[in-house]
């Protein structure tokens, strides 16, 4: 084929692929979530990519109404990328919701598209890692998210955070109140941009979109500033929306969260109450929940959700109150490889052989099997190239132990095991089932393993 | 809202949804071929699911290109969702070449989308689960194609298969000896549905669309019924193709592939040479593969793949030969399904904790935290129903065990571990920390587990 004939390999513009040393850790993220998820009792679930255009159009506000993928299939339907995966959830709980166990605690991991200006860094497809637990309303239900969430960062393996815990009705009672009520909706819009934009612009889009005024904006802002324990902000929010039966309740229903989170063993500095939580969906209604990491609170939270009463109500006429969480996976992965946690290696397997003499491929494939069977991850270098080469092919891919063995060794029935990592190196018997050389390599890979439990490979 | 107002809830036509009892399946198997290809040093890749339309558009075939999904996006971009992972990888290994470790050794699960006719039964999304080894013509990777398709499915839980291996050159020999090389693709095409439609209709197409004679097709046909030791069948081979530089170096590599999977310790009667195996795609240029379920034949190939000299010439003129195979996942389920080997429950916790006593939510917890502490995977309901009604959703999702306890029991410092499965019950200390509680449970759930390696849920 002429170079004039062929097709410019590139990704689409917005989209990017991702390279084993970006792959390994994104996998290992995504398997202890779903660890954590499954551990608490819930289930996976997946659906289309491709919805009809009417389940997800105006079902995300009228930027994601712009930037769906959307087209007419073979058959002359119209149908859209889904953007989201909460709209595909309300639809499924409203289509399967006779066969469901109800609670219905569901995880569904996947990727989701929207067009966005990539000007702001921003790819047109990624993935989200969503839990919700549909069908009650109960206290034990709202612990839970936070208890998940309070699992998973340590899992994901971070000690130092905070999950920042509101409810929606401390702000309604305040906002009512503050004769606002109406406005909330705007004013909870506004409120959610603080940390990014600052209390000016803020004060700014509430008098706009809800004709807040100088002092109100100076009230609801001042939410912001209440610190100290979270009995005492408690206490706070008890006073400043007393009276209303929104506010009193929030506060009752957020001292009962706290309780739990205690008694199931959430160390309290881990869990703060922040008033001004507002998050920015507008479907919340109950508890809302985010988790800044304490090293890089900047990149905002990690993993955030809510409480919503009342997820399917344009599908059909039944109740799903409902409350979950999404992990921001792309951000935790930054935030790792910021702060060096992210160990780039482009292979999963520990162990390389190294294809010495062209004449023992058998040799080779024997010695790989029996290290296999031992449970070790092993790749064996197809072509029997320099060693030098195949040496640095392995340290590059990352593997911690090469097995060299050529005529002599086989001759006189041993191995060379080189650690990649220490620069050392040992000679190991070899017998035919090949105990000795998995003894030391085992003896090797479990020293170097850390102490506290880690994802795997990350 | 009103009923009218409404959107009706259902899937896209040719789509759907997988509820937990088919998704937590899937996700097992998925997590198993992760497992293997990461114990051969496969690394996970991804790409988009959006690719420019010139990427995807003419490289399946006329079929594939009738069925891609293709649309204008937000820039006026003509792009198509990819419809499988081999174009991807095509275009991935041209743009990163330089970047990546030869031998690329990579694995890659994803969905794939094509608008086919659903009256055959079929989805127009579907995974795919592909393995390949590129930039090397060795024969050990060859070999290792075969060793992972081989531990695969044993990991998956199958011993009974057999796994059909041929040489594109053994039929290329054959031809050049009768006249048919210029026809190759044509009649290889026909003879990869031999198992499908039967010899009439296979020697029909061959007379029509190679013009072979009834002689010729006869010769063809014949390879199929050449059966014995695989020692046998490669003799046999060799005389079909004899003369041939194609047809003796074939049967030289199938030797040495043989010879490897023996070294590698797999049992000969797993592997069988079968000389009529051929496999449609036209990009293969040398070892072909496909593994049969014994119990099961009809439902076609659970894995198959094999060597294709150049997979990106499309997009570069650098040379990349490789080899793969391509797990299949729906048709394994179905499998398993049908022989019974699928437990279909929704959780993969075993424990169900039980909200009995409405005011002792935060004991509940201690206690769910406790045992998940210990490593278990353990649901608290979330609300204080009756008991017949928890129990009844435990037995639903599936639950192993059942811990209920009552002021009555928290008096005494016990709690009632209940084994939903043999519908046994008995009372257990509670310590503060569980350990009674956590023991009892490990040692039922212990000794429930099956005797092999099996992976995890299935």
């Amino acid at each position: 084929m002429s170079r004039s004939e062929r097709i410019e390999p590139r990704t689409l513009k917005g989209f990017r692929d991702y390279l084993p040393e970006v792959m390994i850790p994104r996998e290992s993220l995504m398997e202890t979530a779903r660890q954590v998820y499954r551990r608490y009792g819930f289930s996976p679930i997946d659906t289309p990519a491709l919805e009809y255009l009417e389940i997800l159009a105006g079902k995300g506000g009228e930027e994601t109404d712009k930037q769906l993928y959307r087209f007419q299939d073979h058959g002359g339907r119209w149908v859209g990328l889904r953007f989201d995966l909460t709209v595909p959830l309300a639809r499924f709980v409203a289509q399967h919701g006779s066969e469901l166990p109800v609670p219905f605690k569901r995880y569904h991991m996947g990727p989701v598209w929207r067009g966005e200006n990539t000007q702001r860094g921003r790819y047109r497809e990624f993935v989200q890692c969503d839990f919700d637990i549909i069908g009650t309303r109960s206290v034990a239900a709202d612990i839970e998210t936070v208890l998940v969430i309070h699992d998973l960062i340590r899992a994901i393996g971070f000690d130092q955070f905070t999950i920042r815990v509101n409810h929606r009705g401390t702000l309604s009672g305040l906002l009512e109140r503050l004769g606002l009520a109406d406005h909330q909706t705007a004013v909870l819009r506004a409120l959610d941009k603080l940390d990014k934009i600052g209390p000016e612009r803020v004060a700014q889009e509430m008098a706009q979109t809800a004709g807040a005024s100088t002092e109100q904006v100076r009230q609801i802002l001042a939410l912001g500033e209440i610190t100290g324990s979270n009995e005492a902000v408690l206490n706070q929010a008890g006073a400043l929306a007393a009276g209303t039966a929104a506010g009193e309740e929030a506060v009752g229903r957020l001292r009962e969260v706290l309780q739990g989170l205690q008694a199931a063993g959430v160390p309290e500095n881990r869990v703060r109450v922040h008033l001004s939580l507002a998050r920015g969906l507008d479907y919340y209604t109950g508890i809302v929940v985010e988790t800044l990491l304490d090293e890089l609170p900047e990149i905002g939270s990690v993993c955030s959700g809510g409480r919503y009463d009342n997820l399917a109500g344009l599908y059909t006429s039944q109740d799903w109150p409902g409350v979950g969480a999404s992990l921001g996976l792309d951000r935790l992965l930054a935030a790792m490889e910021s702060l060096g946690r992210l160990k780039k290696h482009s292979t999963a397997a520990p162990v390389f052989v190294v294809y010495f003499d062209k004449d023992r491929l058998t040799d080779y494939l024997r010695l790989a099997g029996c290290l296999r069977d031992a449970g070790l991850g092993v790749e064996l270098y197809p072509e029997p190239k320099k060693l030098s080469q195949q040496l640095k092919y392995a340290d590059r891919r990352g593997f911690r132990l090469a097995v060299i063995a050529g005529s002599q060794e086989f001759a006189e029935g041993v191995c060379q095991l080189k650690d990649l990592q220490r620069q050392t190196q040992q000679t190991v018997p070899l017998e035919p089932d090949a105990h000795s050389l998995i003894h030391a390599i085992s003896q090797i890979l479990t020293e170097s393993a850390p102490l506290r439990n880690r994802p795997n490979n990350l």
